[in-house]
């Protein structure tokens, strides 16, 4: 069975080593050479490239994906010609486009935050009036790790993003904190959930996760997974789904964002449950039967390391010897997501603190 | 920090995704195309060959070994070069001859079968009228799983193997059953071990495994512990070392063979440790802080798939949740060892159950 992704960062990355040890074959359509997921990459060109993607389709059994940036014409491209494409392009469309998610999401009757699509200053400024004067604009595409999105208290703080179609403009939630639900669904319908997440974002980029989320169990447990099942199943969601969840400070639970594809929450997975989300993302695109969820230990704390992994202090950061260790084979940049560490235990203080630490010997 | 392995068996295969994970560059000398971790090779070539070998060095930061088999001219030729080697051509000398390797632990005191050099089969004959009529013969290089390795009562039996240096003859040992014990050994000198394991064999070849070995803690567990450490420092090994053991129907612990690399006696550890024995031959030799060997589950056990993984079947044998296939990445052939199944829990006769049940899905 042959998988081939369609990006080369370090999801494509991650989803190499459960490739090799099911004795699958893995291959990744790169950007450029030299990328995370560059072990496995066995061409590189434009994911914008009907032809470019289609050749590469030929030579896999389904083709995947890294992010969420291949153009519906392209993903129609490659259904129209027999392609097997998890997630299909009918899902993926609610994880390219926020506002035609905010649309299916409120039919589908499920919580989301107050939201409009406006077009002109006038109608953001009515919103803004509405809502108590602040709110949170977001381009409906291209957006991630915080980029595309502002909270603004005037629609002149977003002047330049007028005129370029519709922007989504969301009621700026009072939250108690984030939570993200990780789930994969297969082509068949089978779903399996990891516990809830609790999320722990820094200037709009993840930073930490703890999981399961603290104080979680029952009531908010129950909500979050019987949102996400509600998503993947309406929306046709094949491989992994992360919905991002905001917990209110009057205690409900909206849905934030999606994503269709490993995500930075279900990274604890790798050394934490008993089926990462990346062997996971490859059983539910071959539609072979998922793996269990359960967790190894009562906490795994996951903390993001950013720039990058200086060889030299691989021997500090592994000093730990139940620290796992993560790096995705980025040259270093400030501000990158370089790799992460997961720490697992009975007792979440020290865990969070042995995760914090590892990561910490990285840091500039 | 870049690995490099010489050998394309599955050894080197399961030492990629740690690779990757640990954010380290991995490449491989195989010996042909198409090899279990061609994902890896960077280069086809003769292991035997010097210069062939230390292109490949110059490639990486450390060289090392998914078999025994490269020769101690090209293993010293590297260490000349200035390469790092590990383990070394002085400890895989004793891996490599199985004299050698008998004299050294004689030599040292470790308790082994009652053994004898012979070139002659009046020698061997000698030696069978002093240990009851039948011996193992062993031929003193190149043997592996069951091959090189007869079981005699007469010196004629192995005619032809005489005349190409002296045999290694072996006491047929009252064994109870088989244990292994795997460890891996830094440069510098840590030391760890994951606890000792019960091997089950089936013509020569290791067809199960049980961790930890059943009935073992206490004076097992700490012989088989002192012995592996022994070896470990004697002899000087880097990287992982699994000793082969007898455990004699009078309660003693006898060394069988030694491997210095990753062994099919500490795969379970992919799943049932903290730390595989993949990632921790890479730890090792990288002279990296090894990680903890600590168990996932009270019991793992690792069942051996011969033949192929035929796609077809993976549904159902991914059909219990809990158990981790693994597979080679080999064409199918009869016998050949072509990937592995691990289950994990609480009760042993469950996980030996659930084990056995997946890999029989595979068998013909």
């Amino acid at each position: 069975m042959r998988v081939g992704v369609i990006g080369g960062g370090q999801l494509a990355r991650m989803m190499v080593p459960p490739a090799i040890e099911l004795g699958l074959k893995i291959s990744v359509l790169a950007e450029s050479e030299g990328s995370s997921a560059g072990i496995a990459a066995t061409a590189v060109g434009d994911y914008r490239d009907a032809q470019t993607v289609l050749d590469f389709a030929e030579t896999v059994d389904v083709v995947t994906f890294d992010h969420e940036h291949v153009p519906q014409e392209v993903l129609r491209a490659l259904v129209d010609a027999g392609v097997a494409v998890h997630p299909g392009p009918d899902a993926l469309l609610y994880a390219q486009d926020k506002l035609r998610m905010r649309e299916r999401l409120s039919q589908l009757g499920l919580p989301v935050p107050g939201w409009a699509a406006v077009e002109t200053p006038s109608a953001l400024d009515a919103f803004l009036a509405e809502y108590g004067g602040r709110a949170v604009v977001k381009t409906p595409r291209g957006g991630y790790d915080g980029k595309g999105v502002r909270v603004v208290s005037s629609a002149t703080e977003v002047a330049d993003w007028f005129g370029d179609g519709p922007l989504l403009v969301e009621e700026l939630v009072s939250f108690r904190r984030e939570l993200s639900q990780v789930l994969a669904r297969r082509p068949s319908g089978e779903i399996a959930l990891w516990p809830v997440v609790e999320s722990i974002q820094r200037d709009g980029v993840c930073a930490e996760v703890i999981a399961p989320a603290p104080a979680s169990a029952g009531r908010v447990a129950d909500m979050a997974a019987d949102i996400a099942t509600a998503v993947a199943e309406n929306l046709g969601v094949t491989g992994v789904l992360a919905v991002e969840l905001f917990e209110t400070t009057d205690d409900r639970i909206l849905v934030n964002e999606l994503a269709m594809r490993p995500h930075n929450s279900g990274h604890w997975t790798i050394d934490g449950s008993t089926t990462s989300q990346f062997e996971q993302h490859l059983r539910a695109v071959l539609d072979l039967p998922l793996g269990a969820t359960g967790c190894r230990d009562p906490w795994s704390v996951m903390v993001n390391i950013f720039g990058g992994l200086a060889p030299e202090r691989m021997p500090l950061a592994l000093a730990d010897p139940t620290a796992k260790v993560h790096g995705y084979g980025k040259e270093p940049r400030p501000g990158r997501k370089a790799g992460h560490v997961t720490a697992g235990g009975e007792d979440l203080d020290d865990v969070v603190f042995r995760a914090r630490a590892a990561a910490a010997i990285f840091e500039d």
